[in-house]
This record gives C-alpha cells, structure tokens and sequence, in this order.
C-alpha cells in the first residue's frame, strides 16, 4: 500500500474546489448515493483541478503523460443524497519521481461527508511507467500530512 | 428514425436467451433497477450471444467489424428489483446491407419487465461504415415483425 | 410504443438548455462516451429544467407526484468524447392526463450529436399512476411535431 | 482509518470466490475497465457470498440488517480487459460489534490484477448501528493478517 495521506476535515487545507450535483442515477435503493459513484466525483475533480491549472486533457496527451489509479480510498463519513451539490476539496499531497498522491474533502454545504485519497502513477502512451511531470510540483501542498 | 421491430411478449419467438442478475449498485432511490442499467444488459446479451455464435469479441476485432449502437430504445412495463434475475431474450429482427437490429424481451420468471430495440451500424477498426458481415444472416429471426 | 416525437434539429426549438461536460468515466473502450451515459444526461437535464421552473425534486415529493419513465429512445448521430461539453437541449412536447414526453437535442458547439425522446407517466410515492400536475401544461411546447 | 487488512496474493487465503465478466460498458477511452467499476465487482460478490451461506438480501432484511460501507480500497495492479473473466476471491478478515472487513484478490486466468478491501457497519432499517449478526463470526477467516 503506497497510500500515506491523512486528508484533514478542514477546507481551508486544500487549494482547489470544485461542485458536483448529485444525480439521481447515483442513488441507490437505500436512498442515497452509492458508494462507488464517489469515485466518479473525484475523477470529475481532478479533470477540473488540471483544466484550471492550464493542463486541459488534449494538452495532456500532447506531453505524452496520463495518471493511471493505481490506488483508492474513500471514507464514508455521511451519507449523500439525490440532488445536494458536492463541494469536492482537492490538494496534491505527495510526489514521488513516478507517483502522486492526491487527497480529497467532500461537503455538503459545509459539512463534511467523505474523505479520500487517490495514488497515480505517470504512464506514457503505451501504457509504460513516466516521471510525474514537472508542473505537477507546483501545485504540491505541505498541508495533507 | 430506422427503428422497425415490435418486440413480442413470446419468450418463444427469441433465439437466444441469458440471464443477469440485478446488481444493488444499477438500483435507484425509487428502490427498482434505473432506467439506464436496462442498457448494460441488453449489451451484455449481445455480446453473450455473439460468443456463444462463435463470435468473440476479439475475433470481431480480426474479423475488421465492430457494431456501433446507433438507436436503442427501451419500453419499461414493470419494475425490476434487486438480486432479481432477469432472462434477456433476444433476436435478430431486421438486416441491412450496412445495419441490424435486435430485438429483446426482458422477463423474471416468466414475467415480462421490458422490451427493447437497438439499431446497430457496421464500422470498421477507423470508424467508418462497413457492411454486415455474412454471418449475420444466419441469425436473422422472422417472429419479430 | 407511445413514443410520438420527432426531436427537431434546430436548438431554437426547445425550451431549455443545460450544458454537461463529458467524464472520463462515461467513456468506452472505442474512445468515445458510452451509448447509455447519454440516459444519464438526459435525466440530468430534466432535474435542472424542473429546478429552474421552480419545481426542484423536494418540492415534488411533496406535491405527491414523481415522474417515472416508461419509454426511452435515443438516436445516436456523431459521437462525443471525453471532456466535451454536451448543451442538452429539451422540450415538453407531448401531454395526456397521465403522460408527458420529452425531446431532446444534444450539441456540442452547436453541431448535432443525438436527439433523444422520454416517456414519463405521473406515479404516486407508493408507486400506483397519478395524474400529471397542472403546471407541467405551461411548459408544453408545439415546436415537437 | 479503520481499515486494517492486507489482502494476500495467494487464492488459497480466501474462503470464497464469484466469477464475474467484464462489461463492455464498464471500460473507458483507455481501453481497459474503468477503476471505478471495481467496486460493483466487489460489490457482487458480497452479495453473492452472502446469498451461497443462505442470507439473501431479502432474509437479510427481515433480520433487520444491512451491511452500510464505510471505507473502500482498492489496489489496481494491472488492468482488466473487456471480456475478460474476473474471479473474484472474498474472505470476512476482521469483526468488531459494529464493523466487519473484508478482503478481496481479483485474478483473471490466476494472475493477480488487484487487492481490495471494504469496511462495513451494520445498521438497522433506520440507518442506525447495528450489531453484526452472530452469523457473520462463522465466517471470519485467520489467512488475512
């Protein structure tokens, strides 16, 4: 397990934010989002996070890099329901020469309700091992343990 | 619209027939399986039914022919629930010389829940119109009106 | 078949417009958004014209009523791809006492990707038909042929 | 983090195992199954491990318990493809009052392509705590460290 972030329940430790709707395709028959949806809201983040920072996609593959998951966590803290807007808190917490690990914060109108942490390795085009590029370092914050 | 098939309520008039079985994560706060999910299993019926006709997936490949989904529609008569194991028929009701279409009946334990049309265009491996492969023929089932 | 729409291909037919963009995860292994993610999009679209015309999901339930769907076509034109921003065009088109159907245009920079049409019957929270409110009237458009 | 587990690579280790094949639908642009989907395989065979030891979902809530998941990780070591057969091997790890762990190896053709882990907590009906069921203690497994 490479995972080594603690995310803390404290916006104010993450530098990007970005709000996702909840779908009612999400939901599940207990009535609340299911837990793998999560998974999407983060991956919608970090498109976002990257989009913002002036690496769209398309210019992504330009450079020739692309972050596989190579490992996920999610804690469920409160349930999300049909229709709340999610406030997905994100910050790059670790870099290594391959990998970066990216932590997250999930409220629902300031309330916290999940936190969670994503691994990835830099690969290339073909599928093999890269080295993180060097704009990611940039953005690497000290506050995510 | 290409769309021509009236799929019968007969479980008889179906060629090929495969079983799935409601997941909790294709379920919905209504508490029934989501609109949306009916989709996953009429595709993964086609694909059971290619296999089973000799026709893998990876063999398509060799073969240069792909099935783009190029209309589905989708009538929903009764709910379906969790864990319930729906029985997917399906037929091949109508050839062009450049489409298909199949015809499916969704039903637990006899009783009919859905059913169904998808239109699909050949395309090669570049994404271009090709012709229905010969083999196609051999399947193609008169009871779909 | 109660489907009786025929989605125009003109934007300035339609009522409402609500943009979605395209996630990574509602890709397939062909490269582009998957045939049933655009089911997705379309529910979407419908949750935030009610949201905007004042009747948001908690309303609803407490006006007693919930629209099910019963019928869903899709004609797939040109295909999206990841990170696209989908302008979902809608429309009512269609009423009876206990019915409503739903066109639907999907652009992306103004170019036609799939039109789309939903049968919905009005249902009650224990699941049994309900008529359909009176305000779903005012939104009745005569553009849907 | 309660998670407490580290799932073995060996199949021996695990007391139960679900064949489940990859959907068409569930893979990306990448052109292999999208890390979220991992967990509706996890998922299933919860579900499908629970059902063979004779609590089906339906007993389960007559028992007036349900399995809410707390925590989720997943290790991906590599890539699953379309089609492919994942034979997914479960073992209940680690039990408390309240929480239950469970393991997972995911090996398609006996090659290990990840390791996971789900935590869960029983809750009622209402949503509240629970214990977990004396059934469950049968069937804690010593192989998961």
């Amino acid at each position: 397990m490479r995972l080594a972030l603690d995310p803390p329940l404290d916006p104010g430790a993450y530098a990007h934010v970005h709000p996702i709707r909840a779908r009612f395709a999400e939901t599940d028959a207990m009535g609340v989002v299911h837990h793998a949806s999560y998974l999407l809201y983060l991956e919608e983040s970090r498109v976002a996070w990257m989009r913002e920072r002036g690496h769209a996609y398309a210019e992504l593959r330009t450079e020739g890099i692309d972050f596989a998951v190579i490992e996920a966590f999610v804690q469920y803290r409160r349930p999300v329901r049909f229709d709340e807007v999610i406030d997905v808190h994100l910050a790059i917490g670790k870099l290594t020469r391959m990998t970066m690990q990216v932590g997250y914060l999930l409220t629902v109108a300031g309330e916290p309700r999940a936190t969670a942490v994503t691994v990835h390795a830099g690969v290339d085009p073909t599928g093999r091992p890269a080295r993180m590029p060097a704009w990611v370092q940039d953005f690497v914050s000290t506050a995510l343990g």
